[in-house]
């Protein structure tokens, strides 16, 4: 039974159907499908369409639909083009020609609209949840490293002492910025379409102000062309969730890199470390690296997404079709990924000693130039300075800390027996003492204003 | 002069110093880098590592660079790498060495990154007053057509009769959520970096809430690894204006279609039409074929930059330069089109007697459907026979206003001659009327609610 | 049973497993797969480090587990991690230990990316016949219409009269490039990889050439570490699909277009027409929507993938496996579209008093412009002559057949009589025939060409 | 003077002249555009349109045109809308209005596809020879270091030992595969589309084979609205671009890892690295970063051009104009990057003895299962047996070749004396002798193959 059949004399080829048909995908917003549904019919029972013993009826056939589908029962035929038509199907079935009541004033373009906008809903809660798994993990694991020195890399190339916990908690607040983007996604995506009909609206003067609020939307569309049509709030998912993969892939690099024994920094435990059909020794960041790859993935259904929206004309246009394939896409990419990603942050192996080994005299070049600094030199020239130190340094094979007193004069006079104190990492880490800096009295005040944002945001 | 030449013993190679250099594009950043200087000597000086007098120098230097900048007097040199340093060289020749003082714990790292978001505000501004134009002159334009029918498509085929002014309004609501994403992506923004030094904080204890606050910054960075790396709300930003391309692609998209003969709904102004080297009689709707076309460009902007961001290491990188062009590039497009765009709105001419003349009784199906149902038919049912009927209309040459009322009983016997009232367009446009349809009425209190929309966004 | 676990202490995490386990969509590779592991059972075996008899049990053990896969009779179980480990575990357990001396050498490096290669051979052959029943169904179709007048349309606008076997044709060009695009990558792609090892070559001095040779690849690759991480072939056969999902976008674009009644130059089958649940009069070309939004798709697939590789060190990384989902996606979404349009292509019922009846007097300026040309007149001062005219029709509401002389001549003293003859669209169509261009003639000899093409294509 | 404006009463608006105008950009296929419209002067000579005389003036002045831009002494106007306007108008000037006769039968859209086919073919010419020089310093680097053990990793965690020669060479293929690639887009680039007209085909019967051969097409296209508006050849060469960006970013990833202390295995020269407005002491491998980082730039042009020609209408568009500052700014980022990367690579200092030094004993384990398998343990078994060596090595802290014969015989008895004979670098690398393999000997073999390579692409 195809919901449109009528005028048609001859019946859809069986290649187009299976290239329509969307229940193999749709079928997964069934919950949001049949709550829309319910709370249309009492819609369309306000405004006396339908009386309240068909409401009745149809409400509570459509809540043994949702029993069906809820206990895995549910039976699809090849009729069942999509979600909409394989629920109505069924009521049909269960309480007969009353069903075909229940989408009058209705289109599939309002109702499918509405189903992703609550499904997508449902998927940002369950994300944020998610994220903040994977916050508590990196202030957990960067409150035990306040004080584990490590080398600060720009440019992959030593640059300046940090202390672990300081780059750890780096990333809460990348995924900060991720809970706060798909908070306002969740914002924007709450606006019901449902009442917008086909294209033109609804004809049978039905309260849409109270039928959002039965869905708990914010509110509802103001202009019915639109509300088929706009999948702004697809694009926006994909948009956030193509950015906190991003950010995945950034740790997915650096837990990589320090896993390497170049640097030696990390270890993951066994339970996420993956070895070599070949290769008896090999130990792999595997998982990390499909966080890093995956990143891409995301990048190219948000692209493909808008690629397909661009262009389009005004109103529903069924290539809009594509946009749950690659949202649910990206929603269960990142519900693969999250999870091991959380684990491995919790259970980090973080390798003080090497860490600590792997500072080298050269990262503290600015601590002494803050050195001539606070002697008055002008920064710039004390750069200059320093810069001409470390020259030195590599051509008579020792460090900072090695070169002679002498040899610092032989460069400028200012250079006296004080600048073996400024040489300590210690010292250099401690004094990052502002606001955000890497100081451990600056880091733990860090993890405190992080903790306050996650209880103000669960609130 | 290069900031960091010290340690080397050979100069950079030409080739390296074009590839590296990017004045030729972050110039443009000249008046918030200067202000950053000026509020960045303030905090030091407060901080005690500059005296009153140096600050009183360095900033009254930079405001005469300042001014060269705006009066267009500032002569470049070769040396001058970057906007950071080419500030610095002209105040070291304006003030002297102690201009090398400015730079103490700062970084171009944290420089450029509040540079970059201090642009970006700045930029966010300026693209809300353009698209206030553009939902200005959509509600004009909307408010003289909210009686003019035409036909409503979906899937570009005839679909229900609705009013011009809706179809107008349907951008006007696009609009308002890419203003919407635009300032959530400003607040994200507003968020300064400065005081993260090169990655691992600011070591001389400046007071950085209050250099927010000087620099109109709403918050400043919890992490100084994260303030100088994070290009959040460059991919934001990049995002955000790629959907308002999609959007006025959509736009150009009708408007070109409509703009066609067979068609025929829309007249463009001569002065945005364009003709062609060959053909004599030609008039192009150019300018909205380019707003189609353009959608891409942005879209490959965000794209590539998302691909650049993906897997970095840690911190700061250098392929985080990619961030400026592609940024401006996507705020420069849509400066260029978004002006014509606007004009065009403005000017368009509607032809009332085309959109009319496009209405086809078949577009009245739903209507004598929702007849149907008014008596009780179930509209699944009322849907079926309207199909039947819609393909008896094809195998008579007559149309649902013509066919007999016997050829409607042939079909059902549910059809009586009250069914040719439902048949008008005006009718059925007049029924939309819930929030949001298309009905005269709804149209004009869908305008009213845009017009508080935009009094209450500009308050 | 892992194939790599003896370094390890504690199991791998089920998330990590589901994560990382590629067995549910590298399984349709088990032919690839199995053949390449009997190849290399007989380079191992020529190489003595197995002996005949051991070869023979593998080579007959791995006919009976393709049996299995063929014969829908293979049971997977929870350690078959992807399709090698899943083959192997089978072979192990029909034929012993001697399985385990199959993978003597080689790596999953350098065998997935052998099957994967013979794959994407297979997937090219494969689409390449489908791409050639599109090209044959628009060769039919425009040989039935090379008479056929219609609009030709620049910008959408009107241009020049046309015929629609031409418009038709030009989309078997762009399916002519992308074959031959195919087969350039299948080319590329025939480089056999086997023999890399994990990275570093294979120890057994196998002789490569003969491996290729059995394995019908036309080379092989000439670096280890390239071998195994070189997904090239992957991008570029994803660049050539999402081309070909551009073309049928642009041919979905027109279909969409002309099957509106405003053109009415095209209606499509039944059988290939949908409708709406609401609408009863509706008839979309809903797969000609989806060729066109599945563009995006195609696009968003390669995007992502180059994304992924963007930036991968050298050698294998996991990242690469993000190869698969995308390619076969890609794959799969043309075998799903292309039998779709190619039967809407074959049954498309072009409607040729529709298209001649499009055709609209100011079509003909150029033909006008081409008349002055003929007296002598730069081509330049003709055109701005004829745009004058066309001016004049539509201050006067004549059209350029129905100006009088003396309006004409008002104009310039150019125009005489003899400018109405130059005024038909039979002679328009008519006189472009160079090679190439829209008259009967040419586009029959251009259909010649085609089909010449495709003998030699096909031989 | 517009070259279109006679048929409009009202002259174009300002905004919209800044928005479509492209001589910005396109004046740089000034060569291209004039030696086309000299071989197309000689068409309609030949064709009877022009005079000879008349050709011989128009193609003079062309000459004068091209030597104007030739020496920069060619004068803008405000009305050069495009480097076509911009020659006519410039022509005219000099010869008066013959010069309107060159455009008799040819539009700019025929006109603009076949300069930037003319530009790409000549584009393409001076990338191979980038590459070529690429390849040529690959190569020489390799040959100095095929004896220079480094340690092979996947997914960055070490592997086997290779040699740093094979390391290097692994790129030369890349870049053989980006050059073969340039190869095919060039040839499907060469079909002049000239004679198209602007979208129907010429109307004076010139002879397109002869005047495809005067501009060195190696063919012609075969339909006019295919013709104009194909720009397939753009999107591959940017795709081919992007995949050229691919590999430079994992060859920056690698050299900006390599150059970090953890490895240390490459200085670049201090001509190619870059230091730190603060930290004095930096080395920066910048210009690698650059070439990673632009790899996504090189992707979102590609992106960003074929999703804006996806879904655009049969024949030419306006949208299709971005096709030119796209493949404008891919081939600049480029001819940007490479001569660095060339210079870069020519001068890598390989620090032979830190390659060596990182070296560890557990990447000879597969030489240990290797040994095990030539004793027939089959290798699936002998994995797994080393496998727990190494956990033994891990538990007891020694290395493979430290662990007591007495500890290996606690695991297998198939362990014994000879085992430790496996355990050399030299011989795991001499054992990877099979073509493409990391052998010094098979190196230097891939090095020959790989001159080989050169000198017949180079014929």
């Amino acid at each position: 039974m195809s919901l449109w059949g009528g005028r048609f004399s001859e019946p859809t080829d069986d290649d187009l159907k299976r290239l329509n048909d969307s229940f193999g995908f749709d079928r997964r917003m069934y919950r949001q499908d049949i709550h829309g549904s319910i709370a249309y019919a009492r819609a369309i029972r306000d405004a006396n369409v339908i009386t309240p013993e068909e409401c009745e009826q149809i409400c509570s056939g459509l809540e043994q639909v949702l029993a069906e589908f809820e206990s895995g029962s549910f039976d699809t035929t090849p009729a069942d083009e999509d979600i909409h038509t394989a629920v109505e199907r069924r009521l049909t079935e269960m309480i007969g020609p009353v069903a075909g009541k229940l989408h009058t004033g209705r289109s599939r373009n309002d109702q499918v609209a509405t189903d992703l906008r609550l499904w997508t809903i449902d998927a940002i809660k369950e994300m944020d949840s998610l994220l903040d798994h994977l916050q508590q993990a990196l202030v957990e694991q960067a409150s035990a490293h306040t004080d584990t020195l490590m080398p600060g890399y720009t440019h992959v190339q030593p640059a300046q002492p940090i202390v672990a916990g300081h780059w750890l908690m780096s990333f809460f607040w990348m995924i900060a910025r991720d809970r706060d983007r798909l908070r306002d996604a969740s914002r924007r995506t709450s606006e019901m379409p449902l009442g917008s009909g086909a294209l033109a609206g609804n004809p049978f003067a039905i309260d849409r102000e109270k039928l959002a609020e039965d869905l708990n939307f914010t509110s509802h569309s103001q202009n019915s062309l639109d509300g088929v049509s706009d999948r702004d709030f697809v694009a926006e998912m994909l948009f956030a969730l193509a950015l906190v993969g991003t950010h995945l892939s950034r740790l997915g690099e650096d837990i990589v890199l320090y896993s390497n024994p170049g640097f030696g920094f990390i270890r993951l435990n066994d339970r996420y470390s993956t070895g070599s059909s070949i290769m008896p020794q090999k130990r792999n960041a595997d998982p990390m690296e499909l966080a890093r790859g995956k990143a891409g993935r995301l990048l190219g259904n948000l692209t493909g997404f808008m690629a397909t929206l661009k262009g389009l004309p005004s109103s529903y246009n069924k290539d809009i079709q594509e946009d749950k394939e690659a949202l649910f896409d990206s929603v269960d990419t990142l519900h693969a990924i999250l999870p091991v990603v959380i684990a491995i942050v919790s259970t980090l192996n973080i390798n003080v000693e090497k860490c600590r080994a792997a500072l080298a005299d050269d990262m503290l070049a600015t601590e002494l130039a803050d050195y001539l600094v606070d002697k008055g030199i002008p920064f710039r020239e004390a750069h200059h300075l320093v810069g001409a130190s470390v020259r030195l340094t590599e051509q008579t094979g020792r460090t900072l800390t090695t070169l002679s007193l002498e040899q610092y004069q032989s460069i400028s006079p200012h250079f006296e027996q004080g600048l073996f104190d400024s040489l300590s990492f210690e010292r250099a880490v401690a004094r990052k003492s502002a606001i955000g800096g890497t100081a451990p009295t600056a880091v733990r005040q860090q993890i405190d204003t992080a903790r306050q944002w996650l209880a103000q945001w669960n609130q």
